[in-house]
């Protein structure tokens, strides 16, 4: 019995990728026979690296992000799940079952080692990217004198509404796929090896990526319907993520080289009060024409921002209180930050409104030179804070990048 | 500056399409582009027809389901707003914008008609679907003589848990796509279309479509990681559909023939339980090997159920309690339904857990003899009810396919 699967025709460009339900039993261990097609492998992005993939990984489509706490006092349990962990990842993000003893080949008296509902997809560019909260380097762990002085929670930012139970965590997972049931399957597996050790305290899923990481990708929309992160660092900006985005071992704690920090804010849109202003007035605050997202006083999307270009009336074209020229870096002594949100629906918010918003995640080098002080600028002065709230909030040390043989935080852990 | 899309790799099949973000100005209404392009032609469903799209279309990657509660007291409103639903679901079927004065070609003075967040993708296969609830029929509109007898409430189920905040509802829109922005999207403005007329009181994402609805598809798997809807009515049995799906002229209310009804059930799965259950355990409460989707005594995933065989111990292979056994047509009469439904994970459940589970949708002609004592059956004995626990639930008459000239609900409210 062969068909074509159905997410091939949507995952793949251009090739449909014969299936064999029965021949599955054989082969055991790659979800997709023919992941050998060459559409198939261009369809991995490799787990191993100077840095985790799922950074400067060219946005995909879909995410599924979660924050855990860990429930074991003990070390070495913590240790031996992020090995476990790894291993995985390894083979999720290479388009295999988590283990040997799956759907296909498990023995029927035992769980299945892996949960099944991602069998016959194909990797879909599975990313899985981790980190650590400020909570796991209290002292349980034995972990405290290698916290990272900007490892620490983030200040109140004024008009935040932060719900405690979306915000925080000792661990991150972040799973982006191009197909949803693959980073959704990728972080119920992980989750589960990790019954008993550690638990799920919150979770989010997105979809559109609200950025593009790569100039290789047109730049998405986010529920406002404005094109989002324009100008946002870009994975070919080799040398500019090097001074913005990646820790360097003489920032202070050796582990964390090559690695960098991940700020999750989970943003309510309101996107009815939004749908009933203006077309100027949504342009104001953004900064940028809704249609083809060129700034203000500017032709095309990519043209450079002119924060001085003024108006008719004197004023000028990008105003004092729009987005861009807040989020700008000649506004913030230079510094950038490489954004990574994604758009959400969670349902309705029980007063007739959808629940919409954006899952902002970001990369930096420093929060306490990059994040902090943009979302302070922001948060006291962006017209769009008349249309957004922050629920949620979260920051964690991002490791750095997996050799074949390591495993996850070994730099931290064998420190 | 033309680039090529980011959805497009993954909506088309081997298409790149080039999009033009300043051209786009001049166009004014298609959102893409080359929709005269041969992938984006095919990538539109026809909204017009017998039938309403979304029911026998082959299932989509993603769903946005709300249900709204009307907010007018006046039936001419309803027929109005329904009317302007209908206009805009013609244009977003068809990867236009929901109106000329959007981002692209908006006054600036007023707000855009088109929230703008579905700009440059296409159709992505959109199809729009919309039901009336039982409360639709009380005496706020003059309908209720129209009120067709099988359009009640569902009684309840043992082992229901319902919450009220995602069950019922005045009206529904079902909005099925291959790309969840442009399912988000299509909501979100037909809810902006009803502001002052109604407000939505749940809505639900789902992904990765948990039923094939056409012999061209293969079968996707749900969370729980089996295949599910093998045995699924599909759109190329159009014998049974007129028999199990399509409402006649002669089952009493004439307005509702070739409409057909839509139970929505949410279906929270206790994931974690059954991740730790033995392989033989699982299959033996679906009925069907893991793997390749077999029944059990079968080979091949499409090989005909044998409830009759029997094992080696004598008993039945498949068992008195599996799922499988008793949804099947021999155990119910020979009743049928068509389902429709997606996996969804809506964060955590705050106490550790994934809060995930199977947006259950299905057309029948008659719930009374469909739904209803299926669902008894399976409530009652399905082994199944152990892992899972039916959180939401909603019941809709889905009016007749729309004529080019008509509109949503025409033969109910012109009747």
């Amino acid at each position: 019995m062969t068909e074509v699967s159905r997410r091939r025709m949507f995952a793949f460009a251009g090739a449909g990728v014969a299936l064999a339900g029965a021949g599955a039993a054989g082969a055991g261990i790659d979800r997709a026979l023919d992941s050998s097609n060459a559409s198939a492998a261009t369809d991995v992005v490799p787990f191993t690296g100077a840095h985790q993939a799922g950074i400067v990984t060219p946005a995909q489509e879909n995410l599924h992000f979660a924050a855990l706490d860990v429930t074991t006092k003990d070390r070495a349990e913590l240790v031996s799940l992020l090995k476990t962990w790894t291993d995985a990842a390894r083979k999720m993000t290479a388009g295999q079952e988590v283990g040997p003893a799956g759907a296909v080949n498990g023995a029927k008296a035992a769980p299945p080692s892996d949960t099944g509902e991602a069998l016959e997809l194909p990797a879909s560019a599975l990313t899985l990217t981790i980190g650590f909260g400020p909570s796991l380097f209290d002292d349980r762990f034995g972990l405290a004198a290698h916290r990272p002085d900007a490892l620490t929670e983030l200040p109140a930012f004024p008009k935040d509404k932060l719900d405690p139970a979306r915000s925080g965590g000792d661990l991150c997972i972040q799973a982006c796929a191009n197909d949803p049931q693959v980073a959704v399957h990728a972080v119920r597996n992980l989750v589960r090896l990790g019954f008993g050790k550690a638990e799920v305290r919150w979770s989010q899923l997105g979809f559109g990526r609200s950025s593009s990481t790569s100039t290789t990708q047109s730049t998405p929309r986010n529920l406002f319907g404005f094109k989002d992160g324009t100008n946002n660092l870009k994975a070919e900006d080799t040398g500019v993520l090097d001074e913005q985005v990646w820790v360097s071992a003489a920032d202070g704690k050796p582990w964390l080289a090559g690695g960098s920090y991940l700020v999750a804010r989970r943003i309510r849109m309101h996107i009815e009060t939004w749908d009933r202003t203006s077309l100027d007035e949504q342009e104001k605050v953004i900064g940028r024409t809704k249609g083809n997202g060129a700034a203000l006083g500017q032709t095309a999307e990519f043209d450079p921002v002119d924060l001085q270009v003024g108006g008719a009336d004197g004023e000028p074209m990008v105003p004092e209180d729009s987005h861009i020229r807040l989020a700008a870096a000649e506004s913030l002594n230079g510094v950038k930050i490489l954004r990574r949100g994604y758009n959400f629906v969670d349902g309705s918010d029980g007063v007739g409104h959808l629940e919409a918003g954006l899952f902002f995640i970001c990369f930096n080098r420093d929060p306490g030179k990059q994040y902090i002080p943009m979302q302070k600028a922001l948060s006291s002065k962006d017209a769009m804070m008349e249309y957004v709230q922050h629920t949620g909030s979260a920051l964690f040390a991002v490791p750095p990048g997996v050799s074949e043989t390591g495993y996850w935080g070994d730099t931290l852990f064998e420190a």
